[in-house]
């Protein structure tokens, strides 16, 4: 969803360039691990939102680094916000948009890719902006590792299907796939975002799809 | 579902040979057409049940000829006994078990299969069972055309989400995804089993994928 405008979003970002990239140039590319204390698997977020999903994955995989990512100045300065208060250090913010990822991270640089409740643009003929169309595929299939994972997650039947035929047709593999998330055996270790939570609470269904690249060397 | 036994089925069905064939043996395969008026594009239902969809898909469909498989004889007795009735030139029964699919069909001899809420065999002990499991994957290759096609139709959420893992990891090509067929594009042109009328007016989603079969040269 599209956040009102923040005023004080701006000041924020521009006071904490150690935990926010805004729109980086593409130096930061291949350097990512040197934000972080520790060299750990990367982990990325493309869309978090209010980010509430990074946060607390993050705090629940500490033997990861994690990338939350929103093209929404409004939306990561909430994140910001809530770091800035837990300072974790294994979370880092990059306001960029993902027609970019390949300014912002080098080939086989990204470990481990999310996709959460990203917009549907329901109508045919804004197919290749989702997030699941062929050419941001191609883009996440380069910035991740060789056969790199993707976990794709939403509420939006119309974009699993699209995305289900997508992914498909790129070639990847599943290894699982839910259709009611919230009653599956993945609910436990299931991490939500504030959409999520509030959309499944109504008696929305979740769906996920856990789906790794082709080889890049195929 | 398991249909109570039927005195009269046998009878029936030794009498109407022009109509059907219980379990043959393989002599039949690669003549199939021989039992047609004409030579059209040959779709094999696999699970039949009582018929429904087989004979109004070869009424919709008079350019195409029909086989309707069923493994249990009160079951194909009951398709017997409508055809006996209708005799439909495009529609042939076949009283059968999908292991043995390659002694009924020669490689290629058929254009398109079909497969309506089989049983989902829920345990994972019995997963083999699953009319999508890769064994039966590879049969349905080798007997239909190159690149045929599969349409499978299901209300069960659990053999749904197998599936769609197990196409995409036998290297099939997704067409279409609905995950709530009868409020599709699709719903008009779509021809319902017993079963799925029954239990769609119940207000059970139905699921449905059309997939290609990878070439088999590759």
């Amino acid at each position: 969803m599209r956040l009102r405008n923040k005023p004080w979003a701006k000041d924020l970002i521009d006071a904490h360039p150690e935990l926010i990239l805004a729109r980086p140039e593409s130096t930061i590319a291949g350097h990512w691990q040197e934000r972080f204390p520790k060299t750990q698997p990367l982990y990325l977020e493309v869309g978090a939102g209010k980010g509430q999903f990074a946060i607390q994955m993050a705090q629940k995989y500490p033997d990861a680094n994690f990338i939350a990512m929103e093209i929404q100045q409004s939306a990561i300065a909430e994140i910001l916000r809530k770091q800035v208060e837990l300072k974790l250090p294994n979370l880092q913010l990059l306001l960029g948009n993902a027609n970019d990822l390949e300014e912002y991270f080098k080939p086989s640089e990204v470990d481990k890719l999310f996709l959460n409740f990203s917009d549907p643009w329901p109508k045919t003929r804004h197919e290749k902006r989702r997030l699941t169309f062929r050419t941001f595929l191609k883009t996440y299939q380069t910035i991740l590792v060789d056969q790199g994972e993707l976990v794709f997650k939403t509420d939006n039947q119309g974009l699993f299907e699209f995305s289900l035929v997508s992914l498909n047709q790129f070639g990847m593999d599943f290894e699982h796939v839910s259709l009611d998330l919230h009653h599956s055996e993945w609910a436990a270790e299931n991490v939500m975002t504030e959409y999520e939570q509030k959309f499944s609470a109504r008696g929305s269904r979740i769906y996920c799809l856990w789906s790794r690249f082709p080889s890049k060397n195929d």
